[in-house]
């Protein structure tokens, strides 16, 4: 299947169109046309990363569309289906970790939706900025009814790597969450966590983002940066989900949990380098997390339109993604761009910019 | 009360024997006639952290010996009662964690039984490398009948530090449990794990210790310098206990983690410094735990009674209390030194050296 998506063919390159071969649909395969692709901040550092002789990258691992092909051995979807895709497209299906249901942690390493290897052909998998994506069906879950589209794009990367660990460590009423960062991420984790009832706190460095945290009903919102501030949280959080890409010293939010309290990370730097007494004192868990599994997800989606749950997002064409990395690399965007997919078709009109968010 | 201990009062001097006050019984206080104490890695960290100027350093707080005295209002203990006692010996009472039985956080820090400071008067805390000891009854535990006083001392630190988080991590049959590290602390992890019903391994940098380790009771003993070994381990442990006091990556133990396993540190460097994606990969937890409270110690003394469990010891006269710590610097020990107090007797006899161990 022949394709058009948004390419970047060398480092430091510009953002161009990029027509490539999608692979013919396997029995078990869905082709999707997209229409929706949420812009990660991994695609940037995808981007930065890239290095000379490198293949085209073509990033995207949050997307919503319709199916517009099925194998021979599909079953739950079929041609029209209004349906979603996240950053896993494969893993062995056989470990302990995929037979629990969590794909993210399968010990071959799960198959990304870009930069991967294609586990039957050995292919480099190539992203949703573009308008067509052939993926497995295990893959693929249903775009609920009811909610915007262009917002549920990146439920199926940020919203699941938020949802997971809230879940996992029992996000809920009695307890007190922080969220640290008001990001893509962050945004979602204060969405989640009220809507599981807990009440939340967020941390930022960023004392002019407080109105837009209440919004997105936050009880509490603590700037990161003041001292006095910081020492007041001391002991107080049952979990403290860490949505800040940067490095940065996470032993201020250890202090800030409670006994047996659950600091989880989301940014992946080399290494974290919490203090030994911040750790210790009190039975404190340092844990990470990235991603999602298969029926985490699945819930994910249905209880975000149970609750009326999307991203805030800023539309963009396709075309224009050069201008949203842009953006995203200064933080300068509230809080998800999405890339609209349509504007690669031939008759698609002139660019016609950002419009308005959700 | 007048008492004699071993005290350095000089950084880099010599262990001399040294007169001191200790406080006239409060009506909650126990007077205890020491008779052993062990010798912890921390008391040769107190020695070489001693600058210029410092007050005397009597270290020793994991200690037995027989009551002397009570205050008029302590109701649990006699005269001539054997008794235990710890590293802390007091604290607020109040805090939750204090509420909770968990005095090693108390909130105002607790009293630590050397080099704290005391609740009431602000006196510097002197500690069991010494005759007698005035320790608040709340702080004092019975010594269990059956077993071997000198090797019931390093239970009320070592024990006590190791025992503590496997319990709260649930070691029991079933359990694979790692212990990184075969000292003073590590050894005792082995039988406490062994004796709680968990299957045990012991990873050890000492190809030279796989005989000791199965003797204390391990099923599999791993040289950690081994990348074949360690690689072999990798998704396997529900709980590491890692006692290795030097600082060293926490890495592969968090690799040998199987999901949601948890690797508790008990070393204290400045920091620790995982890979991120040792820890995120698999929903892994690193965390610390050191001492432990008043309940899980007294349930600690009462499960090594039942289980016929102390330290494997080398006694000495508490006058070569140098030697020993020479030794200890070097880690030659099997697995504890216990300083014989009767040696600081007037009538006590000439240096009769290292005895045997029990």
């Amino acid at each position: 299947m022949r394709t058009t998506g948004m390419a970047l063919t060398a480092p430091g390159g510009t953002w161009e169109p990029y027509d490539f071969e999608r692979r013919a649909l396997r029995p078990d395969d869905v082709a999707v046309r997209v229409t929706w692709c949420g812009v990660c901040h991994s695609d940037l550092h995808a981007a930065e990363a890239m290095t000379a002789g490198s293949p085209p990258l073509v990033p995207g691992h949050e997307f919503v569309g319709e199916v517009t092909a099925v194998g021979g051995e599909v079953t739950e979807f079929r041609v029209g289906d209004p349906v979603a895709v996240g950053n896993i497209v494969d893993s062995c299906g056989t470990c302990t970790a995929c037979r629990a249901g969590q794909e993210q942690f399968c010990v071959e390493y799960p198959t990304t939706t870009y930069g991967g290897r294609d586990r039957v052909d050995g292919s480099a998998t190539l992203g949703a900025y573009s308008r067509d994506y052939v993926v497995r069906e295990a893959f693929v879950y249903p775009l609920p009814s009811g909610l915007d589209p262009a917002g549920v794009a990146p439920l199926m990367c940020a919203g699941a790597t938020v949802y997971e660990p809230l879940r996992r460590w029992n996000a809920g009423p009695g307890q007190l969450v922080g969220v640290v960062g008001l990001g893509g991420l962050g945004h979602l984790a204060v969405k989640f966590a009220v809507a599981l009832g807990a009440r939340v706190a967020v941390f930022t460095t960023s004392p002019g983002k407080e109105a837009a945290a209440r919004e997105l009903g936050a009880d509490e919102v603590i700037v990161s940066g003041d001292p006095d501030a910081m020492a007041a949280q001391s002991g107080r959080f049952d979990l403290i989900i860490d949505t800040a890409s940067a490095k940065h010293d996470p032993s201020p939010y250890l202090r800030a949990l409670r006994m047996d309290g659950t600091l989880c990370m989301l940014g992946i730097p080399d290494r974290y380098e919490p203090e030994a007494m911040a750790l210790l004192y009190g039975f404190k868990r340092l844990t990470g997390s990235g991603s999602s599994g298969r029926p985490r997800t699945r819930e994910m989606l249905e209880f975000a339109a149970r609750h009326g749950i999307t991203a805030d997002v800023e539309r963009i064409p396709a075309r224009r993604v050069g201008h949203a990395l842009d953006r995203l690399s200064r933080n300068d965007v509230r809080w998800r761009f999405v890339l609209d997919l349509a504007d690669l078709d031939a008759d698609a009109p002139a660019d016609s910019g950002v419009r308005s968010a959700g």
